[in-house]
């Protein structure tokens, strides 16, 4: 089953599809192994990745390599974060070809301009396209895909650039009717109020994707209660914490001169080893090295 | 002044040069920001990154991409571990080439064959290739270097191969005469006493470097006592913090399904856009944005 | 369809599949165009393309990352020039891994020990593994690839070598034994005898696959009357008509001191807007630009 | 000496320095083989190399890599056409960074909206930014680059846009002012007063640089004898030139059902192998293989 399939199929036995952010294959494995249903290959953290900001400086080919060197090591579907579609609908064309071609399950597109700016900063350029524009866009994607069960979601930046509810729920709609196969919409807020009204107001069949990164207090028990959202995704967290430890450890060594008593805050390097199936490839050397 | 200046700097001024780990631009900061004098662009933790086995799958082209992407992003000179030397000779010569193009300050070549095997693995393939054909390698990094200041360390292998000191000193003399700018000598014995004799024996001008991953007991004023020692490597403590952090926060969103009380576990978004140099980023809009 | 079941169509409809190097996803386009069955993703066209030896100095990543864009843009499969298989028995299933996730139809890889030398090379380096070595390599390939129409072509070096007919012949069995899909023989014989020979001594069902770079005597007609050879690669004359191109036009800029006249050499800018898909861009524009 | 002092050099001591279009390695060394005093890394010829059309497809990563891999092969500066900078000004310093870490000599960046569409499209959107911006993207290249020899070139595409001589003459102007280190006058007209009239208008001492595409009867006498102009670009001819060879002889294998008689079009391999390298690569083989 080719993970566009494996996707859709959880989209329709799960009440929630739970998936967590990663920025390369070692972090999405690990999101694999801790159960969740899927990665999402996060343009935030894989631009953080490369220590530079998320602001479309890393072009799609880096962000194509990244979501592919995930899906190769993973069972469970990739969800691709695309910002802005990286261009015009003719770039959002292509771009859908790159990614399928890739093995990935579905792609988000935003409907901010390009070069876009990262929607959780406090004095980021939260430029909306014209409603026409990113229907265009959208059509365009859906357009490109050669096989059905690809996802192409739209992600709302209205809320997140002040335009309040009505806008916002319109341009789903519009979105939605162009061919979407998910919402994503985006809120900031750290009320849930915001987020909450949008949901209750969705009155389409079209599921809703909510990214709780700014108001966590709705877990999933109330993300379900609340019907018609269908996906959670948990962004960033994994990077937030691998940026802890690393800073917690190299603070450590510098403080130490030295990397005895380490043994509580790491594990040892097998466990690295066991993480990138040496114990798989040992096998195989049996079998196959002569 | 260029990387390659930067690290002769710091081997005429400082007693030990002390370098840790990275995988990426994020973590090569994070190294240069926790106050280490030089990043060691892990072949371990790039392979581990892919989420693939240290054993050469991971390409040179991949290996310079991951080195180039960390000196882009810093101001301390990037030290590679470049395995075997992806081939013979004639493969080092061009591997000396793309990396002192991408700004390296210096390259560490292992006496193993290719496809290499990690060398703290148990049940690892550890064949070392013949003495002269070694020698050949390193004369060619050497011939094949463009600034003289740039580096090329040999590293030792044959402790960790179990062919004993004898065979270690000579093998380092060996190297050592045949230009290389400093002595890896790798030992995975968790007893200091390997390493300590090889030190204490060690009677050329050309400096030693050490890899405590196993020994984690010498520390850096033991180091320093011993003399001859003039860098050591903290190899691989930087993702091994990494998959804690991972492994620990994403547990947690499994079992708390939901992302509410990971205040104390990670940072804000704030913190990544901060080391994402987000605010310079905002000056610079400031000043040409129009 | 995909492209490896398109290959085993071509295998079972066709007499004679007759394929053409290519080292970029415009070649791969003109050899579609051409009307040729499919493309040899050529490892010395590769290599040449970045003007450096075709020895291994070239990454596997690079080699993938050219036959994945040469598969993106054409309908006919690609059938990839893995050289030696870039490593041991390991190294080769991650290879089978990472091709047949990019979409290619079959890899090639030979008996010659890593790094290899070209084999039409005058003074090459033409070393073969064991037998039981690259048995293995050909298992390990075989094991490793998910879908069964994948093919995998084991490509003998013996006569290459100097090994005699016999040897090929006891290599050949073996590996096709091991499972191989097809067998390349290569020969750099300008004289036919020797590949007519080792053909007419071929006595198991696995199609043969030949090379007549340095027998081009030997056309379609004659090599339909042998039987038993499936498939005939026209391996590097593309890039040496690329390159005679190339040098004919920069000589004669030069001489003229200027660009007028060279109409009777070239098409107009517009012929490669035309190859390059430009029209039908054009008419997507129209649909989904707004 | 640095490419980019070379490139200065050669401002400073031809009357006209001439360079030729290339999109690989390759052709780049045939460039330089060819006698030309530079490469210019034409976006169409990477786009055309990849067979999808230039309108912002590509990756800016695929184009550094494109330049890059030049770069290392050659002795002549690179020269890179980096369409609109591939964002605003904060894009262009990130892409000013990347450039010249690859060690490019100067790059070129146009006054369009991104995502372009090929400036010599019969029916291409041409649309221009607001001068104000263009001239922010301008002085943030200036104040990213650190070296500086490091060029900057601007091109004027508001005769392409049809927005006239005067138009084209202020903005040339306002981005000689903003520290432009020449201008790139674009015309597509066939006739070549218009190109002339700009130049004969120009009255600062930024020097100009001219590509002659669709005007070829503009000779290098006849630009030289304008005077003003410093460099003379033939932007695509060498891979109109492959084209054209390709198609040929692809043509002729079909027609022929074979490779005899080729001898007449395309030179041997050795050829190949001598462009390669190789022969270097022996002497070197003699010196450190052992």
């Amino acid at each position: 089953m080719i993970p566009a399939a494996k996707l859709r199929e959880l989209f329709s036995q799960k009440d929630l599809v739970v998936i967590a952010g990663a920025h390369n294959g070692l972090s999405a494995k690990l999101v694999e192994r801790a159960g969740f249903d899927g990665v999402w290959a996060s343009g935030l953290e894989v631009s953080a990745s490369y220590g530079v900001p998320d602001a479309s400086f890393i072009s799609m080919y880096q962000f194509v390599e990244a979501a592919r060197s995930m899906n190769e090591v993973i069972d469970i579907p990739v969800i691709v974060d695309c910002d802005t579609g990286y261009g015009n609908a003719m770039n959002v064309m292509y771009m859908v070809k790159r990614y399928e071609e890739a093995g990935i399950a579905a792609v988000s597109i935003e409907e901010k301009k390009f070069p876009k700016d990262n929607s959780l900063l406090a004095n980021g350029r939260q430029e909306l396209l014209r409603v026409e524009e990113f229907e265009g866009k959208i059509e365009a994607a859906k357009a490109a895909q050669k096989n059905p069960e690809f996802m192409v979601i739209a992600r709302i930046e209205a809320l997140i650039a002040g335009w309040g509810q009505e806008e916002a729920q319109m341009r789903a709609h519009k979105y939605a009717n162009a061919g979407a196969d998910a919402i994503l919409i985006h809120s900031k807020s750290k009320d849930t109020a915001e987020i909450v009204e949008f949901v209750n107001n969705w009155d389409l069949d079209v599921p809703l994707v909510l990214v709780p990164t700014n108001y966590p207090t709705l877990k999933e028990k109330d993300i379900k209660a609340l019907g018609k959202v269908k996906m959670v995704i948990y962004a960033n967290h994994g990077i937030r914490a691998a940026i802890r430890g690393m800073e917690t450890i190299f603070a450590k060594i510098k403080s130490d001169g030295g990397i005895d008593d380490l043994n509580e805050l790491i594990d040892p390097v097998s466990h690295i080893f066991e993480i990138q199936g040496v114990p798989e490839m040992k096998e195989n050397e049996k079998l196959f090295l002569r």
